[in-house]
């Protein structure tokens, strides 16, 4: 950890820390290709299969380092969050792994099946009404009654060192398919899992340029690289439900310091994306994971010819509702 | 090749020598371990993911494996096969990687997107009346006409050499995950899989029990098995459209002689395993491949702390008619 004007940024070797802490509990994903993609890409890319991992999310990957470096006193009195989605999902199996309760605040309008769900991993949750005011007032309430740690979804150094733990193994992996990747995409929405892959590639493959993939219709990554200070949405309206949120200070840092560049997507461009991966690769992929495909279908100049890694982030998605069946 | 009362019979010694032909042209697929269903089955299961093959099934190694077998002389007057399932899109990825023609023949009705599907892997359909009788002249005449080389679905030596590349590299792989398995499931329909299995395991690890699985309500291997001889249905119906198929004189061969048992699955299982599959292990399945651990799931005490391999064999399937979407 180091300190960048007042904030607690992580280093390579938190990465390292890491990788070596949350080994015994997540999966080493495989990566998978696709020739038939690849030709329609006119790019040869290594899908990072994160869909597969524990929990089903790379998220796994930050909330079980953060649980597993917590001092045995201050684990004892737990961890808690406020989310609805894969954090949730994976702050509640690693804090199952390690004995020991994570308290999730959610509304109480929250599909039933999310809250299915956390509780499927032992999850104990907390509702509160659909309002900021309602979710901090219920949170801090929790946080005050249990002690409990708060595990931000990505503004947390313990988080992003944890997401950089995947493009560490992904370059691992690579040494098998012959030569290393010259680009990287992944999705942003808080900017986890770019800022892991920052973090990690700045320091082991500084060459790699690094692209961050984003819906058009949420792009305040991208309009907040090219402003040069961070913009927030407030609740843009995407298929891409995972990239919603808006980046903080620590991926902001990540973002303006190593992000080569934001690329954007239409929904309609996602959701050909996400069914054309369901078809050729017969993986299961959340509308997140399918904007760097749909990003790199569309600017197919910016990769031509290229070697490109991309991180399939997440599989949780609802099997009754796919997004090609509706409307 | 061995004679076995007149029929030739592949050897092991056919398996490895395929193994090195079909090498260029297939994937080498992924093992994937779910706890959960593991949890929920009372046994260690090792998914063995065909589904990621190239042309999206395991058929492509039986196919590659004629197809590269055959001398330039015969290569040059192309394959050809009846088929409307993953054998013809398989025999035309193979046929195509040679560059030689490959014939499928198909009834005038069959699907549009299965058509469309062989096209794109550059096949060659002429289409029949959809009769048994009308396919057989059809592809007389075909073969008449072209000389190309006959290879079927599954009753074929080359083919079965092919798909027992699939355990071989399945046990080589098994070798980072501890102990080896002590049981081995794939689905049963012609039985080409399972032969090769059969063929495989009862070379290097003849100790490991060998089940097929099959649906209830297309059970002749079943009912086979149990009278001692080749039962065939006519037109069976199930959702696992790829096992509808009758057992033949060669895959009786490696059935009647090395599988332990031939368990079956309602349809309803069938179903709801291939849910369970897509839902927690973010694969994209046929049908057909989810009668394994349908089967799995019924017979709990059967497998119970066994370790498990289970063949995934395809992943071909219609995105906009899953079937717990209908009826």
């Amino acid at each position: 950890m180091k300190d960048v004007n007042g904030l607690d940024i992580p280093t390579f070797d938190d990465v390292i820390a890491a990788q070596d802490r949350i080994r015994p509990y997540i999966h080493r994903t495989p990566i998978l290709t696709s020739s038939f993609l690849n030709e329609m890409a006119g790019c040869e890319m290594f899908f990072k299969c994160e869909n597969f991992q524990k929990a089903g999310a790379f998220k796994v990957r930050g909330a079980t380092n953060a649980v597993f470096g917590l001092s045995d006193e201050m684990a004892a009195r737990g961890v808690a969050t406020h989310s609805s989605g894969n954090h949730a999902l994976s702050l509640s199996y690693a804090a199952g792994r390690r004995g020991i309760p994570c308290h999730v605040v959610m509304p109480r309008a929250a599909p039933q099946a999310k809250k299915d769900a956390v509780r499927g991993y032992g999850g104990i949750i907390t509702e509160c009404e659909p309002s900021t005011t309602s979710r901090e007032e219920v949170f801090a309430r929790v946080e005050a009654e249990t002690g409990a740690d708060f595990v931000h979804p990505y503004n947390d150094p313990r988080v992003i060192a944890g997401q950089g733990t995947c493009s560490l193994e992904f370059m691992e992996q690579m040494e098998e398919h012959g030569a290393p990747v010259e680009m990287m995409v992944a999705p942003i929405g808080g900017g986890g899992m770019i800022s892991g892959t920052c973090l990690t590639l700045s320091h082991i493959a500084p060459k790699v340029q690094i692209i961050a993939a984003e819906p058009e219709q949420a792009d305040d990554a991208a309009r907040s690289f090219r402003a040069g200070h961070i913009i927030a949405d407030d609740a843009p309206v995407t298929v891409a439900d995972g990239l919603k949120v808006p980046l903080k200070e620590r991926t902001w840092h990540f973002v303006s310091n190593h992000v080569t560049d934001i690329l954007t997507a239409s929904e309609q461009e996602i959701i050909d994306a996400m069914r054309l991966t369901w078809a050729r690769m017969k993986i299961v992929m959340e509308p997140s994971c399918a904007v760097p495909l749909a990003v790199i279908l569309r600017n197919r100049d910016v990769f031509a010819g290229k070697r490109v890694g991309v991180v399939v982030t997440g599989g949780n998605v609802d099997l009754d509702k796919l997004p090609w069946m509706q409307g």
